[in-house]
């Protein structure tokens, strides 16, 4: 988003708001924190300032690609959440895909040049968290339809609304593979969303996987 | 606590398994992954090789203390998640309080010789997000009631559970000041505990702080 924005409008500043921020909570005054990246420090920390309010709390940040990132992958992970619960595959399950997912989105932003600290930050997991388990996202809802059964492209045909993911995954995919970053559950998602692959028997590949350490 | 089975059991060696791992659904057999934590890292390897099953996925780490303290601290996060859900302040603000009590976690543990990728890994993050949004686990009923006005100790008088991060919150705001680390929300959780803060003014302090980067 920011580099198409600084090729469409050169010369211009460029900032971004992103973070867990349902609008109508904000709107009804309820206390919210979001990340305000801008490559200019000073334009971010100045409109950080302007925007806050007792219940609005930005943080300022120059790590526009990480906040750029953190906001679409979140999204793919999303979608394999809704999965754990149409499949009713538990809290355990979920938990770990929200964190194995982290660290595929943390492995590809810090390879693409974000900082893991955006990541890891409100654009990043805290948005995560909140389409993960706040109340059911799009993306979450067509995750939550492959698990039950149903194909992508029936779920979404006659669907006046977006689910991102299923435009993210794929290239989420082919941006792993162009970093030579391993992303076992993006990658799974993007199959399942334009492959049909076998939802079982995705899962028990995931789970097959080799043992490795944490940090690997 | 492995400071403690070091001393109790010198020259005995140490593992730990920890993670968002709920019993029952580890007993049911559905999917689980965990950190597998070891100073001796062919034990920890051999470990979980021997403990994996087609549906319990064991990661290996030989950051025990990483392990020790994720699993520690996100008892008091899980208090000021409850108080969040029993003032009603709504999900951004609890995406926001368990992000931002995720950099006191990270900040807090890197200090004293742990990873950060155990820290954001299933011992840390991962048992983060399931005790903050899974079922209401203890911790979290005991934030719950202080969200709706109730002490602490009259809480917890004649309950037979334990909620750890009680016990736990003075405990990390001692570390905090010897590490010299700021951790402003395990800090407002130890004084809503132990010294009857107010709730609303303590939320109004925590969103009244001067505004900073997201990595500072």
């Amino acid at each position: 988003m920011p580099q198409i924005v600084s090729e469409t409008m050169p010369g211009h500043a460029v900032a971004m708001l992103s973070g867990p921020t349902f609008a109508e909570e904000v709107a009804r005054g309820l206390p919210t924190a979001i990340t305000l990246a801008s490559p200019e420090r000073a334009l971010g920390e100045a409109l950080a300032h302007a925007l806050r309010t007792p219940a609005f709390r930005p943080y300022w940040s120059d790590d526009v690609t990480g906040v750029a990132l953190g906001g679409a992958i979140k999204n793919v992970l999303a979608i394999a959440c809704g999965i754990v619960e149409g499949r009713k595959l538990g809290d355990n399950a979920r938990a770990a895909v929200l964190t194995r997912g982290f660290a595929e989105m943390a492995r590809l932003g810090v390879a693409m040049g974000a900082r893991l600290e955006t990541l890891a930050g409100l654009a990043g997991l805290g948005d995560l968290t909140l389409t993960c388990n706040g109340p059911l996202s799009r993306n979450r809802a067509l995750g939550a339809a492959i698990g039950q059964g149903q194909r992508a492209a029936g779920f979404l045909a006659g669907k006046a609304s977006v689910a991102e993911g299923y435009h993210t995954a794929p290239v989420v995919q082919a941006l792993a593979a162009r970093y030579g970053v391993e992303m076992p559950i993006c990658t799974a998602v993007a199959a399942l969303l334009h492959d049909d692959a076998d939802v079982d028997a995705t899962i028990r590949a995931l789970l097959a996987r080799p043992l490795k350490g944490e940090g690997e």
